[in-house]
C-alpha cells in the first residue's frame, strides 16, 4: 500500500546505572524506522553532570544514514531521547527533524513528539500574542512552548508538562527529555501508542514494543491512554489526571501502522492481522485455487484468509527489496516496465489458478490495477480482491496522512464500480462493524471510515484562527 | 543465508532504432542486484558516431547510490552494456569497478564481465612476458587484453573474441560492446548464465530473465553453452563454434543465486525451489505444526516442503528492512539483542507448536542457533532444521565465493554433531543426489557438495604459474 | 596575524525595482568572507508576496562552499539578507549559523548580526522568566526575542527594533528582514561598523564599503552610531534617537579587521595602515636595508614605515595560497619543517641585510620567532620588529576574540623581555597614544591596549545573572 | 595572468632509514600546487616488503581536497610519488589522475610525468599494433606501456626506463617507483624541471626546489638534461648516456611557472623576475609615480623596474583570496560589477598619480584593459603598462598551454593597437633579446615568442600518424 503515511515514532531511554545509551536508541529508532522515513535524530545527556551538555544530531534520511558511526561514535550519555520522522505538519526541511533540543528555564529540554493536534492554531497564537518566536513549523515547537512557560510558575517539568498537555486537543505521544528526567505522555483518548520497557536498571519508551525487544528489554505494560510516566533517579512514577475512561486507539494501527512482532494495548499485530485476512474470508468467501497478499502490507491478512478459507496460502509476487529512493524518468515506452521492476509476477505459482489477492487498501487504485493486470497476463483464470480495511472516506485529523478526497477512489466510486475499474472478478471491503473485533475488541477511532471522530473536530476548525504563520 | 557470495551480473542493450538505452541498463542492474552490491556501473555509446565517444560511470555502492539522477542525465546512446559486482578476483577497490572500458586498435572496447578463469595465471603470464601493463586485478582486463592482442590479426572483433574464448578456461559469461556491435559468449559448459530477450527493434542480453522482465523485453532463449551472440545493424548472428556438448549449469543458481521469478536454462526458479522443499520433505519427514522458513533464502522451499507435507505454511520472522550497511558496533550487553534487530519472532505464530525451519544452506551454524533459541523462547514446542543443499565440501574455482572449509561448520561436523550444536530437534541436509531432479533434470556442475569438478582443476593449479602481479 | 578573530560580517540588500538579489548577496558575502570563515547563509524573500515565502541556506564553512550553484540556483528574491561568522558567543555548530529565520506575529523576521553585547545574561533572563525557549546560544536568538516580545505592543516593526536597540548595552550592528523592509541598526558608540550603498533603484546595507563595491553599488555614507535605517517601499528613513554622540570606533577595525580597500566612517583602511607604518618609522627609526611585511596583514604598515624612513620596501617571504584548512599532523622531525610550507623565504632578498619586519600583532610570538629564524638562516644581518599596535593587555567585551591572558606573550613579559625571547634585534610597538592619529582622528574604543571601556562593562559583569542556560 | 596553464609537477621520495614519507608527499605537492590544480594524487610502498603492496589515491581537486586527513591515515611507505596535475593532453576525467599505478612483469610500477611529448602518436600506434589496451588518454600511458615492454629484455628497470627514454622526443620529467627503486629522468633538453634534495638518509626529487625546502630537505642539485637518477638500498646512481650538450630551457619557468622562491637550473626566481622587471625599466622608461604590479604575477618585475627606474613601488589593487572556484553566474548588470569581486583598487594609493603597471602576459586583453579602466576611474593620471614577456605569437608542443591564436590579442595586433585597445597611455612589451639575460644566460627554450624550436617539431607533425584513438 502506498499513500497512507504514519507521522513518526517516539524513543526515550534511561540507564539509571549510568551505561550509555547511544547505541540502544540507534537500534530502537532502527525498529521503529517503518513508522517514518523522512528525517530522524536523537538526543543525549548524562545525568550525572559530569559530562557536560545534551548532545543531538539530526537531519533527513533514513537512521542508518542519519546516524553514521562517525557521526555518533563520540555521543554519549546516561539519557536520551530519539524520532523517526514522516512530516504531516511541517515542511519537509532539515529544520524541522527531531528531538526538538531547547534552552529554557531550568536549562536544557527535549522533545520527540507523534501526533497531531486540532488545536495548534489556537494554541500558537497564545504564544505569538506574547511575543514568541518559532524557529520550526511542527507542533512540537508550539508544545515545547507551552511546557516552558508553564515551567515558570510549576515546581517540576512534570507539573508543567502536565498543565501543557490539558490544553492539548488532538492525538499525541510525546517523550521529553529534562537534565535529570525521561517523561513520557499519552493522549487521554489513546489515539497515539506509547509503551513501557524495561532492561536491568534500564527503563525504555517507545510508540512500539518492537523496538523494547530490539533493545534487549522486556515489555513491561502500555502507557494508558491520559497518563504521564516520569521516570528519574527515584524510579518510575506515573499520574494519570488526564484520564477519562473514553478510550480511542487509532485503527490504523492494527490493519497497516505498527509492526508485525508488535503487541499495540494488550493485543498482537500479527493476530489482528490474521483476524483480519479470517473476518474478510468469512464475509466474501470465493472459491479459489491460491490465496496470495500484495507485499509486504497484504501478506498477513492473507494468510488469515487462508485459514479460514482452507485454500493454500502462496506466494504471487517477487518484490525487489534493492530499489532506491532517487530514480530517473522512465521514458513512455519503459513507464509500463517500470512496475515490473518493483514487483515481478511467479508464473508458475499462478497459471491456471483461480486467485484470492489480499491488500489492506486501496488509495488511487492504479496499482492494484497493475498487479491484477501482471497476475492475468502470466496465466491466472480468475482474481479476486479482498481488501482487509474499508473504504477511506473522512480525512484524519490526528496525524495519519490519508490522502485528499480526489485522490481517493473509493470517494467517487461504488465498490462494483472499483471492482471493474481495476479488473478484478470481484471485490471486498473489510467492513467497518468488524474492526473491533480485528483489534482485539479495543475501542477505536475509526474515523476516516465512519466520520465519527472522538472529539468535537468541527468546533476546532470553525475557530479559524490565523495565527500569521 | 549469509556467506555465499555470486560474482557478478552483466546486462548488454542495443536499441537498433537508435532510442536512448540508458534507463533500461539502470532497471536491468536493479534487477541483477541481488548478483552484486559492492560496486556496479554502465558504458554506452551512440552507434551513428555523431554524438561521439563512450560515455561511462563506475564507483562502489548500490545501483541506486552510484547511477544518481544528476550522474546519468547526460548520458546517453543507444548501445550499452552495464554490470553488478561482488568480487571474487580482485581487491575491492573504485579501480576494479566495471564494465571496463578501454581504448585499442580498433577504438574502443568496454566489457563486462561475470565468472571465474582458472588459467588467469598462464593468461596473464603470456600477456606480461610480452611487455604488458595491468590497471586492476581483475580476469576482466586479461580478457580484454587478449582480444585486443587477437583484433590485430583477425578480421572482425567477434573472430578476435573467439580466439580468445577457445584460450579461456573456467566459468563465464562476457558481454562486450565494440563502436557498432554488442557481442555475449557464455562458456562452453554453461556455468555461467546468459539470456535473450527483445523489446520492439531492441535486443537485450542479461545474466538473468528477470532483468528482461524489467525493462519490457520478451523472453527469447537462453544463450547456449559455448555460444557466441553477436548483434549489430545486421541484427543477430549466433556462433557455436565452442560448444562441446557437455554441460554444466551451477547448481547454486537454482538453491540460491538466481532471482525467484527468473527462468534459467529452460527451469523456473521458482519451481525449482518449490521441488528442492518437497524433496526435502520427502527425504525428511516429520510431525509438525508449522513449516516456516529464515527469510528471505529459506521461504520458497519451506512453501514446497509444506505442499509436499501438508503441513500448513506460516511465517515466524519478521524482517526488518532498514538495516543499513554501516553498523555501530554494539556494547557486550546489546549483542545479543542486535539479533533480533534484523529478525524478530512472531510470538503468537509460533507458540505451542511444533515447527519446521528451512534455510538454503548452513554456513557457520551461527544465525540459525540463535533462530532456533529465538523460536524456543517464543514457545516453540520443535524445532526441526531442513537445508535445501548438502553440506559445502569443496572449494569452487568458478566465481562462487564459498567460505574457506574453517569457517564451515560442516567441513568438521557430521549433520548430528551440527543438529546439536545448533539445538535443533532433528537435522536433514538436502542429498546431492536429488540435486539434478530439483533443478529439472539439467546437468549440473556440483564440485562444491561432490568434488567432481567438470573440467581439470588440478592440472591448472599444478601448473603454478607466478605471474608476478 | 593569527588568533585576533573578528565575529561577523552582515550584509542586507533590496531592489526596489524587483530585480533578484540572490547573486549579489553571493558576491557582497564573499567580499565580506575576511571577517568570518566558519559559517555562512543567506536570507530572501519576494516583497509582492506572490512568490511565497522566506528562503534560506546556511551552513558551516567558507560561501564558495556553502553557496554552491546548486544549492541557490532555485533561490530568489528583491529582499535579502547574509551573514559571514566566526564565533565569539555560541558553539561552532550548524544550529547558530546566521541569519536567524523565524517566525512570530507579524509573519517571517531574518536577522543578522554582528558583535556582543555585554548584558545577554540580562536580556535572556528577562525573556526566560516569561517563559521562552531557545534553539540556539547566539546573543541574536536573544535579541530576534524581544524584537518579537515589543512587536505585539508596536505599530511596525521599526518601532519593535528600535524599542529593543534601547535595551542593548554592548557593540552590534544589525541587518534585519522582515517581509516587506530591509533594516539596519549601529549601536549608539559605533563599535560595529555599518555603511549603506546604492546601485540603480536598489539599496545595499554592509559592514564594509567594500562589499558595496563587489556589487557595484556606490557608497553614499556610513550608518551614523545609533542610527536606525529602513529600507522600504517608501524609500529609505533614518532614525536617530538612539544617537547620545559619544563615539568609540573598534581600532582594530583599522589595524586589522577591515579590507584594505574599505572605507571605514570616514576613513580609508589603506591609508589609516599606511599612517600606522609611518608612525612606526617615527618612533622607532632604525639604519636597516629593506623593510618587508609579514604577509599579508604586515604589508600595508610596512610600506608605511618605508614611505617615512626611505628604506626600500621590499619582499623576504613568499606565502603558499594553496595551504587547506584540512591539515595531516607532522611528524616531529617534519613539523619545523611545516612552517617554511605557509611562509618560505626569498633568499637574494635577504642575504646580507639589515631587515625592518613589520606586522600587525605579537600574540604568542612563535610564528614572528619562527620567521627571524628563517630570515637569518637565509642571511639576514640584522632583524628590527615593528609592531603596528600596542601589545593586548586588556580583555574585549564587543566581539573580539582576543587571546586570554595565559597565551599572550605580552601580558607576562615587557617589550625588552620578548625582544630576546623572539631573537630580533630591536622590538618597538605602537603606542596607544598614536592611534587616533593613525585612525584619522576618530573617537576610538582602545580598551583592549588600555582598558578604558566606554560603556560600564564592570557594572553588567557584577550583575552575575544566571540565565540558566 | 590568466589563460597560460603549466602542465604538471612530480614528487618522488625515498627514506632508506624505513620512515614514513606519506606526510612529506603533502607537503611536497602542496609547495608544487601553483603547478597544476586540476587533480593529484600519491603512491606509496614499504620496500622491505613487509607491509605489503602498493597504496595509492588520486583524484580530482586540489591537494587539500583530495588527500584528506581520513583518507591519507592509513598509507604508509618509505618509498613514494606524487603529482599535480594540469591536463594538456587527455580528458580532465579522474581516471587520467596521476600517478599511474600499474603492475607488469616485476610486480608494480607506479609514473608520474611532467611534459608533452611530439611523438606519442608513433609510440602509441608501435604498441597498439601489438595488441596494447589503454585505460587513459595520457602520454604517461604510452610511456609507462613502453617501460614495461622494454623491461622484458632488460635486466633492470633502469635499463628498461634509458630504452624508453631514448625514443621519446618531447619535453618531460618522470618518476617511477618500483618495488625498491626511485627513478627521476629528464629530457636532453632540459625543457622540464627536476632537482634533487636530501634530509638525512632521505633522497627527493621534484620539479622545484621549493618543495624540497617544503619537507625540510636541503637542495643538492638539478638533475642534468638528459641524466637518469636511481635511488635504491646502494644509494644513487647517475646516468648520463642520454645528455646531448644541448639544452633548451623552458623560458616560461622563469618569467610565470616556477614558484618565487625556487631555483632552477641555477637561477632564482626571484632574481630572473627582477632582472625582468630592470630590463624593462630600461628598455621602457617612462616618467611617473608609483610602479605596480598585477597581483600577484606582475608584483616581481613591478618590484624590479621600480628599483632600476628609482620610481617608488606601490600597491595599487587589493586581491581576494576568498573567491571559489564554483561561481553562480552573474546577471548583464553585475558582470561588469564582478571584476571588483576579485581585484579592487586601493583608491588613495592610486589618485592623481602617474603609474606604471606591470604584468607578466597578456592573453586576450579583457583584464588588463579592465584594470586600467578601474585605475583611471579612482583617479590614476597615467597607466604606463608593461609586460615582462614578449607577446606569444607560435605553439607550444612541450606541455605549456598557450592558447590558440585567435584567442591570443598579440595574434592579430600590433602592440600600438594592443595599447589603444586597452586604453593604456604606453605599452612596452619585454624584447626577445633579453630573455637570456633574464634568466641568467641559461640556454632557453622560446619558441612560443620566436617560433625556433628545438627540436624538429614539423618532421613529427607531418608523420600524421591516426593511432586509432
Amino acid at each position: 500500500m502506498a499513500g497512507i503515511k504514519e507521522a513518526c515514532g517516539v524513543f526515550g531511554i534511561y540507564d539509571l546505572d549510568g551505561g550509555n545509551v547511544v547505541p540502544s536508541i540507534y537500534y530502537g529508532l532502527t525498529s521503529l524506522q517503518h513508522r517514518g522515513q523522512e528525517s530522524c535524530g536523537l538526543a543525549v545527556s548524562r545525568t550525572d553532570g559530569e559530562r557536560g551538555n545534551v548532545q543531538f544530531h539530526k537531519d533527513l534520511g533514513l537512521v542508518s544514514e542519519v546516524l553514521r558511526e562517525d557521526t555518533i561514535r563520540n555521543m554519549e550519555g546516561d539519557l536520551g531521547i530519539g524520532h523517526v520522522r514522516y512530516s504531516t505538519t511541517g515542511a519537509s526541511v532539515a529544520e524541522n527533524a527531531q528531538p526538538l533540543v531547547l534552552s529554557y528555564i531550568k536549562g536544557t529540554l527535549a522533545l520527540a513528539h507523534n501526533g497531531n493536534l486540532i488545536n495548534t492554531p489556537e494554541l500558537k497564537w497564545e504564544l505569538i500574542q506574547n511575543g514568541a518566536i518559532f524557529h520550526t513549523t511542527t507542533d512540537s515547537e508550539v508544545i515545547a512552548f507551552h511546557v516552558a512557560r508553564e515551567r515558570v510558575h510549576s515546581k517540576t517539568v512534570e507539573e508543567a508538562v502536565l498543565k501543557t498537555a490539558r490544553k492539548l486537543k488532538g492525538g499525541y505521544a510525546l517523550v521529553i527529555m529534562s537534565p535529570r528526567k525521561l517523561i513520557g505522555v499519552r493522549d487521554p483518548l489513546g489515539l497515539k501508542p506509547l509503551c513501557l520497557g524495561k532492561r536491568d536498571n534500564t527503563y525504555v519508551l517507545a510508540s512500539e514494543s518492537c523496538a523494547l525487544t530490539s533493545v534487549g528489554a522486556e515489555f513491561i505494560r502500555d502507557i494508558e491512554p491520559g497518563e504521564m510516566i516520569t521516570i528519574s533517579r527515584n524510579g518510575i512514577e506515573s499520574n494519570k489526571e488526564l484520564s477519562t475512561g473514553k478510550h480511542a486507539h487509532c485503527v490504523f494501527e492494527y490493519i497497516y501502522f505498527a509492526r508485525l512482532d508488535s503487541m499495540m494495548d494488550g493485543v498482537k499485530i500479527y493476530d489482528a492481522r490474521i483476524r483480519g485476512g479470517k473476518s474478510l474470508a468469512k464475509s466474501y468467501p470465493v472459491e479459489a485455487d491460491l490465496v496470495t497478499g500484495v507485499p509486504e502490507s497484504g501478506i498477513p491478512a492473507a494468510k488469515g484468509y487462508s485459514e479460514e478459507s482452507g485454500i493454500p496460502f502462496g506466494f504471487a509476487f517477487y518484490k525487489n527489496s534493492y530499489i532506491g529512493r532517487t530514480f530517473i524518468k522512465p521514458t513512455q515506452k519503459e513507464r509500463e516496465s517500470s512496475v515490473h521492476l518493483k514487483l515481478s509476477v511467479l508464473d508458475s505459482a499462478v497459471k491456471g489458478k483461480r486467485i484470492v489477492l489480499v491488500d489492506d487498501s486501496i488509495v488511487r487504485g492504479t496499482t492494484i490495477a497493475n498487479l491484477i493486470r501482471m497476475l492475468k497476463k502470466a496465466g491466472a483464470l480468475e482474481v479476486h480482491v479482498r481488501i482487509s480495511s474499508p473504504p477511506f472516506l473522512h480525512p484524519c485529523y490526528f496525524g495519519t496522512d490519508v490522502p485528499s478526497n480526489d485522490q481517493l477512489i473509493a470517494s467517487n466510486h461504488s465498490a462494483q464500480e472499483i471492482c471493474e475499474m481495476i479488473g478484478a472478478d470481484s471485490l471486498g471491503y473489510m467492513q467497518s462493524d468488524y474492526l473491533e473485533g480485528m483489534a482485539g475488541h479495543l475501542p477505536l477511532c475509526k474515523a476516516c471510515f465512519d466520520g465519527k471522530y472522538p472529539m468535537d473536530v468541527e468546533a476546532e476548525l470553525n475557530k479559524k484562527i490565523d495565527c500569521g504563520c
